[in-house]
């Protein structure tokens, strides 16, 4: 039952961007996800490496994937982990397809070259608490799939669909969509209108939202700063919980 | 002018909490918070290490510090940074004495046992933003000068009062401060009376607030969930940039 090397060599190729997007396989890692992932039934499991113990108190959950499980020790776990401390499970799963929406109202968030995992993760899991089932990220946004962003995003990777577009695309696809633009400056959060088919754009941490995509921004807005404030900027994930927490108070999400 | 290798271990040992707290010294480092730091000319600088470059193009700042100025070369610097990857300039300053307020009033937090350094610097950084001078934190919270703090507070820690106390001497000290806890279950934030001098207790990432704190708390408050969420919970983090955002749009800090 213990891994082959070639086993090894392919799971730790994971690791990497290029080798998820050639073998379109992903890993997760930790008990509480691998749960809400077998739970949710929603990806391919391609493989589920796992301690003795932690496979003999989910007998239920992994009756469906007995072909692909693979008792593990601590130490086999720890060489093909992501992690500094290996958890007690590993999932290989397949990337899902997922094709650009025809159509799409409500709220939707389009992140513009967000390079943190931890912001990502941390964006994820806003956009989960609000029930936003759409994130649209421009290309060189970080990939969803890297480890930190999906261990940051606890879970709600499986509950959210994101696209990877550029914004002209969404502008063209949903002309009727009203786009907003996180800025320094702009008119403050709460005081502009809020349209319910709303596009929330977030920028790169250090640049902001990119020159390109200003075209296709309706409305700058900003987060006011208090009286007596030093700091330049907030985080990104912090911006977007603000702006999110703004626009839900007045149309919680259908 | 290299640095002397008892220096080296010296500064090397401050990159532990029990080597700060001992000897009374802290480290910060890159271009942006070393500048911002000598700008503010509010701590004692102990040393800085940097290199030939940054020393040059910066000789204005550097003028009250000619004493304890090290060149030193990008190989050295690494030996002594906490960094991946060592920036141009690493400071060494005196930990400042604080004595818990005589008197306070207006809007301050109280930090619960938080223990990621990430969440501990954007709350520093959120509370520059909206102008909050004072942070209780319980002597369980991460220690503002452990360096992943103060690298992500972005020069807020030089702004901003963190006083180590327990909840119940702060409610003996300010009998008629409002405190308001954050609960996975309370009055929605959108519908509660924001007290002017109010006191925000933000709890543990996995634990919430701890309940010895309960007695203390007079509002236990929640950020309503979206239709449809999933999450179960928001980054300590992000939870407290939108609880700040309700408090502030209704009452801007004096």
């Amino acid at each position: 039952m213990s891994i082959p090397a070639s086993k090894i060599k392919f799971i730790k190729s994971l690791h990497r961007k290029k080798y998820r997007q050639k073998y379109n396989n992903f890993i997760v890692e930790g008990d509480k996800i691998a749960k809400e992932m077998l739970h949710s039934n929603s990806l391919r499991i391609e493989g589920i490496y796992a301690t003795d113990s932690w496979l003999s108190t989910n007998k239920a959950l992994l009756k469906l994937h007995e072909s692909v499980l693979f008792k593990v020790s601590l130490t086999e776990l720890g060489r093909i982990s992501t992690l500094k401390t290996p958890n007690q499970v590993l999932i290989v799963a397949k990337i899902p397809q997922r094709n650009f929406p025809n159509q799409h109202t409500g709220f939707a968030l389009y992140l513009d070259n967000i390079q943190d995992p931890g912001n990502m993760g941390t964006i994820l899991r806003i956009a989960d608490w609000y029930g936003i089932k759409t994130i649209f990220a421009s290309p060189d946004t970080v990939e969803l799939y890297n480890p930190k962003v999906l261990q940051g995003s606890m879970g709600a990777f499986l509950r959210i669909n994101v696209f990877s577009t550029g914004l002209q695309t969404i502008r063209e696809a949903f002309p009727d969509k009203v786009i907003y633009g996180a800025f320094m400056e702009g008119e403050s959060i709460y005081n502009i209108q809020k349209h319910p088919d709303a596009l929330l754009v977030i920028g790169n941490e250090g640049n902001g939202i990119h020159p390109d995509n200003m075209p296709f921004i309706d409305k700058k807005i900003t987060i006011p700063k208090g009286k007596g404030g030093g700091a330049e900027s907030l985080n990104a994930g912090v911006a977007t919980g603000i702006i999110c927490s703004e626009f839900f108070r007045e149309n919680p999400q259908k």
